[in-house]
């Protein structure tokens, strides 16, 4: 692959918001993604016109099974009055997010387009719960995992049992990604669940008392993630807390040449660098302790930026489930193979830490309409490298950040590397 | 919109093969992508590497309707050996093959990719025609069309009335552009149908006469297809013969920058023009008789290519239905408004007409994969300019010519137009 060289043509985000993420059935997808838009235009600090954008794309994973409406784009395009621009659907399962920001940055390298609009977007809970877990198993490989009945959960299961083989780590490991990323959700006020586990058991024991029940037993956190009760086991090692939820929602980023920028804001964020790479489905791999494709796309973006791991100061990663995020931090290189749960534990990976992952509460506390989610990430970054992230902020700046957006049983990966001067 | 303008890097098609085109139940998707990779990569003059791919784009309407398989890029692209290269899927509806190859063009232009594999897949025949109907129904807008029973038929039918309403054309007319597209699909190697309406006609005639049943009364092709019974209405004016059938297929096609084309033939075709426009469903249109995102995407190509339509030689259009042929023609602008379907009848759109329209014998007969369908518009221009289209062979020199891509109840459109030099 040829493309471990630097952008010919400066990319940067102006703009970025998103919609609450949630369970909003009375709204449908071209609905969250105006109120994606509307936020993102708001962000923009000198005022904008929409007759400025130049092209859409929109990350979407099957508003066809979770809809029944395809042709997502010009759907999308027409909800926020952007016809007749050209509007183009990126499908890369749960990566679509992060692949429709890398065309969108192709778009403007090309010279073919200024302002482009990246939005992304999934409404989920029209189905229920077994559905959902049907049509997110079509991201996998139909005829090889679907028909196997390997779904989501239980691909990820196959995952942290064989971390665990190897590393040594346990279940317990995975709560900690758990309680650190409700920690950071509670303090996001776009994200699905706004409390954190402590938040939560104390509630549970209140209405226990209320209701004149027999009180929990619990003493800490991590007695209320073990009780088979709060927190059942979905595929072992994953229990309940260890799933993200199903989803609505929208997210927006807008994005134009870096001699463009200054029309929209003083405070730019950079795209330094993109890398994407796919692979093959799970069930072919031999080894289920890493990501190839997240291994490969952080490396392409790495090398397009020019940075090396260690210069990154946070990032979101694709926390799916929570042994996703613990993985996903050693692909992208912030840790060494079979150190990353660790590091969760010793809490560097914490908002105060030396290396802060998913601040925005990630896919696990802040939700994941698939489409959207790749696109939700780069609004956090844009938030905590503007200083804008309120309760969240990180302290001290933050000249580099990354994304990573992982898309079916590991069969896409993209990565964005973003940068503030 | 400032895509007026000549790309910033030249492309070339240096390869361009499809599957045969028809239905084929023992078949998946990734089957049929793989046929029309290998007759690509078997049509590359000078010999290749598969490791020369940077990219993969693959144009899909809807794999998870049809086959219950999302993520479809990756899984295609493994099918073909090319994991772990990034592979992403475009969804238009059924102009994602053309949304495909203007991203495989941005990803050139933009220089984060030197060589791009763009392919085009649909495999529809799992489904039964009113599943196939619902399916596609879902690329209107679901919430104001398809509700109220506005399926694709009723769309283009509601259009040809409308045209003929303004314009004085008669259903003959659109038999016409069947007859045309038979005679030129008989000819194609790799068309679902391979009869000449004539040769269906005659064979029809025998059958009876060896059943010992009525003999028809058909003189000509036209009593053939003014009969109800030979020739059903679907949605009138349109009957059977006026609409596509349900296909399944794959179609490749190879990029490459200009500056490399040399290494892999010496009969490239270039890209020169890309233009692509959005559009309300068509029940937000008031004006039927033509559509504004093709008149627009043409208008964008016309100026990136800087050639005026009556340069173009010939043209592939997206005839999903008989009237959508004639109103492409006329939005593409080799035709006046409301001209277009006497040029059918004078033979001009006609394989040794004046402006041959759809000598592969067009989504009509060739049949109508959904999102191979654009890029296999391009494997036909390959052919046509290359002189290599056998029977089918237009006469004199090409060096210009067009595709048309269609989506949707008209929301998008992408128009591309190559060169020989």
């Amino acid at each position: 692959m040829r493309e471990a060289r630097r952008l010919p043509r400066g990319v940067a985000v102006v703009g970025a918001g998103m919609s609450r993420f949630g369970v909003f059935r009375d709204l449908t997808g071209r609905e969250l993604f105006a109120r994606a838009y509307q936020a993102m235009g708001a962000s923009i600090d000198k005022g904008w016109e929409p007759g400025e954008i130049d092209a859409i794309y929109v990350g979407n994973y099957s508003s066809e099974l979770f809809e029944a409406q395809g042709h997502t784009a010009p759907i999308a395009a027409d909800a926020v009055g952007l016809v007749p621009r050209p509007a183009t659907r990126i499908e890369n399962a749960c990566a679509s997010g992060g692949s429709a920001i890398r065309q969108g940055v192709m778009a403007i390298a090309s010279g073919m387009a200024e302002v482009v609009l990246v939005g992304g977007v999934e409404r989920m809970s029209g189905l229920n719960t077994v559905q959902v877990t049907d049509a997110l198993a079509a991201a996998g490989d139909t005829l090889y995992e679907m028909a196997a009945g390997f779904t989501f959960p239980g691909v990820f299961a196959a995952m942290a049992t064989a971390y665990m083989h190897r590393y040594g780590m346990r279940p317990e490991h995975l709560m900690n990604v758990a309680i650190k990323n409700h920690a950071n959700g509670a303090l996001n006020p776009k994200a699905q669940f706004t409390m954190t586990i402590q938040e939560i058991m104390t509630r549970r024991i209140a209405a226990a008392e209320q209701n004149g029940q027999p009180l929990p037993l619990w003493k800490n956190e991590m007695d209320f993630l073990h009780d088979d009760t709060s927190n059942p086991v979905i595929a072992w090692p994953l229990r309940l807390f260890d799933c993200t939820p199903i989803s609505d929602g929208g997210a927006c980023i807008l994005l134009t040449a870096e001699e463009r920028a200054a029309d929209f804001t003083d405070k730019p964020i950079y795209i330094i660098g993109s890398g994407q790479a796919s692979d093959t489905a799970l069930a072919e791999h031999t080894d289920l302790a890493g990501l190839r494709a997240g291994q490969l796309a952080a490396q392409a973006a790495y090398a397009m930026a020019e940075v090396k791991a260690s210069e990154i100061r946070l990032a979101e990663v694709h926390d799916c489930f929570t042994i996703a995020e613990i993985v996903a931090s050693e692909d992208i290189g912030f840790f060494e193979p079979g150190t990353g749960y660790r590091m969760v534990e010793d809490g560097v990976t914490a908002r105060d830490g030396a290396r802060p992952i998913n601040t925005s509460g990630g896919l696990k506390t802040k939700g994941h309409p698939v489409g959207a989610t790749g696109v939700a990430q780069v609004v956090e970054i844009w938030e905590q490298m503007r200083g804008e992230a309120g309760a969240r902020q990180v302290k001290g700046d933050i000249p580099l950040a990354l994304t990573h957006n992982l898309g079916g049983t590991g069969a896409t990966c993209v990565v964005h590397i973003f940068e503030r001067r």
